[in-house]
């Protein structure tokens, strides 16, 4: 059972049950061998913190003293670990060394025998090289096994892998059918060749069709991915679990993982780490060493940089700010550098799961950051939403932020002349009264523009202008000067509420007087009072408004259900009247086109106000939670 | 007296010899408030590893009680710190509280009374916001003390600190003046606001301007610089000691030092470090500690990142890829990703120290690597030096490397019909001849092309075939076939050495018939043979050849004096003669278009033929490095 706690693009800060007790993913499972322990299970859990680890039941299965003490002692006492165990089943050794002489029942029986916690189907790994039909079968059979391992796994959970080579939309097809499977977890299989081949383009295409398809609410473990470099951005597309054997294996060839690659101790020209186990040591100790030693030392300083590299990831989730650290990493390999780039192939499936906003400021670390779906938002919605109050443009350079300060006699003098400043970000185009919204505000460039920014931002000024029409388009030096005063706050609150919430809702908000209440602190909107009813309130920090219950009640009236709404089962209307959060299980429906963190209005079945909240989850991630916070509620309709 | 030992970038590892030990560079000189000890200069040293700190002169000499201990034990036993100590004098106090009422006279000779090793002259502080007028004025105040300063030093060391504001040309002139004068360290002074502001683009205008003017041989201080995120980009740029007031400074807010930032203790959301200062803590336990010992344990934090950084940077300088980490180190914030980005504007000083090739190939981390003087060095030798074997031209995409393996029947189809492979990389245009030259063959792209590529591309290409005049320049589709077999090693020799010597010395090397000899492995040229005199080998690695002593006796014969050619004094001619390598000291002329690493031939004074070898520096290093290795030699005249 997943229960989802944070998120950040398509990464997660999970918690995840089980009966040998609860994962926080993203997590890493060091793969153990059992035959060899360089550490052993018991450290991975007590000095690294590791709650689970993956072994395999083939390699215990074809080993007749191992295989008689995983069945009387168990699995759990025979590697005495106090946590979780997973376990393979035997398809990674048939791609390694040709098929394998077993069946999926038998090894779906033996996993049970020896009380794994999670099993994995004997499924077929499909090669990168294979033809299209070849990888067609392979997963229909994948596919029927699967299905019939729901039947028989009991109490065991259960991998459903998915597999379909670097076809993305076999994958995608593969999954969306594992999705409807009594499956626990869903490993991305067959991916292992990729990573050694550094083909992280392709890697990213057959993920992010794996995440189309899979459901929102169960844990998705990327096969054999283990490298610190990589972490970062398989977590950001949304992989939970990872597995290392290479931990292990490149301690062997006295190879130091890093962040930034995999170096030869011999290679190495300095120790650098300062890791519990490299500290104290330097090169010429660790080489003088015998193998065991060494290989022991290694293996522990590359689970580190794995433990660090994990506790920095969490932290960067918690934080907001895991695409700027994923962004980074990239950039130790050109390879990864060009799994990065294609993220900007997939900015609609990225933009569905972006919050509204963040509480941090998006910080550019290359034009590669062009891929956020931040900026895709931005310009679907200005040039859908976006309605101007002047019908003249006066045009801006890029300025210090906020614009609005920056320029304030410059935007007075073209508003008095009836011109609608402009402003040319890295965005594009920025009209005045947006200036102050997520992200326009919060965001950082640097000075000197690269020429993808160009590009982009010609484009999208071209499109603007050509959707807008405006009359005239100058640059604002050529108005010199105009008599009448606007106010301005008033078209900035019209502005703002059109590109949050569209003009269907927006004309429900906004009618009649419009009466604003400004911060005395800092001259800002706080409320907005639309015929005396107080209908919006000034969001902390983004830029956006807060739904206030009297905005809601306009909305439910004038715009058709669902849209803006949350509706849940009659159980737990008194509790979120109340204003207790709204969970999971008792949203019945909800509109699909609500992005994490935006505004939401909870409505019972029969569409009557029940609160305002802002949602966490998107509907398609609802439906597919047991448990959670949904809605996140701000004012309940019995709270006074 | 500064030693280099190895180089990167215009970064460098040397030994700086003082009267209290050696320190190794790049280094960072904590501060030491001697008011208030949070780490004891012991610790520092033994904890931690120091062997320099920097303490302020102007403070100890206003504390009565800490200027008569000063003045009889010594800075040394007061401060108890067995390592080398700088002093600051008070120009920075001037420029946070306005005038200090003490004179330079006074501050040099209270400096030398305590027994500072380096201490520092009371410059004037240029602030950011003077007029040109007030900064001219100022330099000039500060050289005439720097001046006097000099004479009266007796055997402490000095530093000359570079002022100038943010004129580049200033900064400049101050440097080269401070050149000529017996200054021991130069500091980059007045920096500390532009570092505040975050105002990093001008900051790399100041520190290139600086190191314009000053002489390679001491060591250049980045006055205020201590955050571990801007240590490995500020290395890169020349830059040697830095110092941190910071680590103390922000533990005693609660902030966290990271390569990526620094992170309020409020704000961080899980700790991730596993420095020795945080390791067994949480966030929770440190929150509890008393004020005092949580500044102590962020304070050592600070320091372990800071010592941590210094050792990777170390480490990349061995390696040969500290561009790379600064480039990644640059993208923690906009505005230090703005001081990388203006570095396309310094290409041809930075060309200047650029090395012939390195060991390990170009890593690309975004548009902003197109910045690296290795793009430069080969489009101006392209346009320069290159003449091609067949005056049409057929045009090949990029594709794997090495082009020549996976082009091969290609190549011999284009070629058979009397056409010039031309590769289109996204170094420009390759012709397939160069395809195993530094940097061509020893770089990594992404496959996704960014479009400052496209664009630098597209500008390169109009040159090069603007300057090469190709008859016709036609897709490699349109050729199908062709009847002449050409010996294509026969080309590759002769536009290898025309890229590597340019035109003159290809002439001299190259003439009559040529005989190549081909490894038994790889079937790739060994030797070159010319007339029956073996002139070239191929160099290891990197796709040049080095110079073998009858080919530099023809260069010797036909180029004139000093192209090619380092010049050293008789006295050290028996030992170079022997095979000893060429000492920065005993070089009396050199050619100063010779790059680091580039192959030359050493000659008596009477341009007798010595030896042949690779410069390790060039010759304005040479002259300013009163030790060291100038010339690794290869073969010297009397070996067999």
């Amino acid at each position: 059972m997943l229960e989802i706690v944070k998120r950040d693009g398509l990464a997660r800060l999970c918690k995840f049950e089980t009966r040998s007790g609860i994962l926080k993913t993203p997590a890493l499972l060091p793969v153990v061998n059992p035959k060899i322990l360089i550490v052993t299970p018991k450290e991975l859990y007590n000095e690294f913190g590791f709650r689970a680890i993956i072994t395999n039941s083939y390699i215990i299965k074809n080993d007749t003293n191992l295989k008689n003490r995983a069945q009387t002692e168990g699995l759990h006492r025979m590697l005495d670990f106090p946590g979780i165990i997973m376990t393979d089943s035997g398809t990674f050794q048939s791609h390694m060394y040709g098929e394998v002489k077993v069946t999926n029942d038998e090894m779906i029986d033996f996993q049970k025998s020896i009380g794994t916690d999670i099993g994995t189907v004997l499924d077929i790994f499909t090669e990168p090289y294979w033809t299209r039909e070849e990888v067609s079968r392979s997963v229909s059979e994948t596919l029927e096994r699967t299905r019939h391992a729901c039947d028989i796994k009991g109490d065991m959970m259960i991998n459903g892998v998915v597999q379909g080579s670097v076809y993305p939309d076999l994958r995608e097809d593969c999954a969306r059918k594992m999705a409807t499977m009594n499956v626990d977890v869903h490993p991305i299989g067959g991916t292992v060749p990729l990573m050694e081949q550094y083909r992280y383009a392709e890697l990213v295409d057959i993920i992010i069709a794996s995440k189309k398809g899979l459901a929102a609410g169960r844990p998705v473990h990327l096969f054999g991915a283990g490298h610190p470099m990589i972490l970062a951005f398989a977590t950001l597309l949304g992989c939970d679990l990872f597995d290392s054997a290479s931990y292990a294996k490149f301690a062997r060839d006295d190879r130091f993982m890093f962040t930034d690659g995999t170096f030869r101790l011999n290679d190495i020209q300095f120790l650098d780490c300062n890791c519990p186990a490299c500290r104290g040591n330097t090169l010429e100790s660790i080489k003088k060493m015998d193998k065991k030693s060494r290989e022991s030392i290694i293996a522990r300083h590359n689970l580190y940089q794995i433990t660090n590299e994990l506790a920095l990831i969490r932290r960067c989730i918690e934080e907001e700010r895991l695409w700027e650290l994923a962004e980074i990493r990239c950039r130790a390999h050109p390879a990864l550098l060009d799994g990065l780039r294609r993220l900007r192939f997939y900015k609609d499936y990225l933009e569905c799961k972006e919050p509204i906003s963040r509480d941090r400021a998006i910080f550019y670390t290359g034009s590669e950051s062009r891929a956020r779906p931040a900026f895709h938002r931005y310009t679907e919605r200005l040039l859908e939403r976006y309605v101007p109050y002047f019908h003249k443009a006066a045009i801006f350079t890029d300025s210090k932020k906020p614009y609005s300060k920056y320029y304030a006699s410059g935007f007075n003098r073209v508003r008095a002349a009836g011109y609608t400043p402009i402003i040319m970000s890295p965005f594009g185009p920025v009209p005045a009264e947006l200036d102050e919204i997520y992200p326009i505000a919060q965001s950082l460039f640097p000075g000197i523009i690269d020429c993808d920014t160009n590009e982009d931002v010609k484009k999208m000024t071209d499109l603007f202008f050509e959707k807008v029409k405006f009359e005239e388009v100058i640059s604002e030096n050529e108005i010199k000067s105009g008599n009448i005063e606007y106010d301005t706050n008033q078209i900035r609150v019209r502005a703002t509420a059109m590109y949050q919430f569209g003009p269907e809702a927006t004309n429900a908000l906004l009618h009649g007087k419009i009466d604003l209440v400004l911060s005395r602190k800092t001259g800002k909107v706080r409320n907005v009072i639309s015929d005396g009813e107080h209908v919006l309130s000034m969001r902390a920090n983004d830029g956006f408004y807060t739904l206030r219950p009297e905005g809601a009640k306009r909305i439910i009236e004038l715009v058709p259900t669902p849209k803006f709404r949350a509706i849940v089962v009659d159980d737990a209307v008194p509790y979120i009247l109340q204003g207790r959060n709204a969970f999971c299980q008792f949203v019945a429906n909800m509109d699909p086109n609500i992005r994490p963190m935006e505004e939401i209005i909870v409505v019972d079945k029969d569409d009557n106000f029940v609160a305002t909240g802002r949602a966490i989850l998107t509907w398609d991630e609802i439906k597919s939670f047991k448990r959670g916070i949904a809605v996140k509620i701000r004012s309940g309709g019995s709270e006074v």
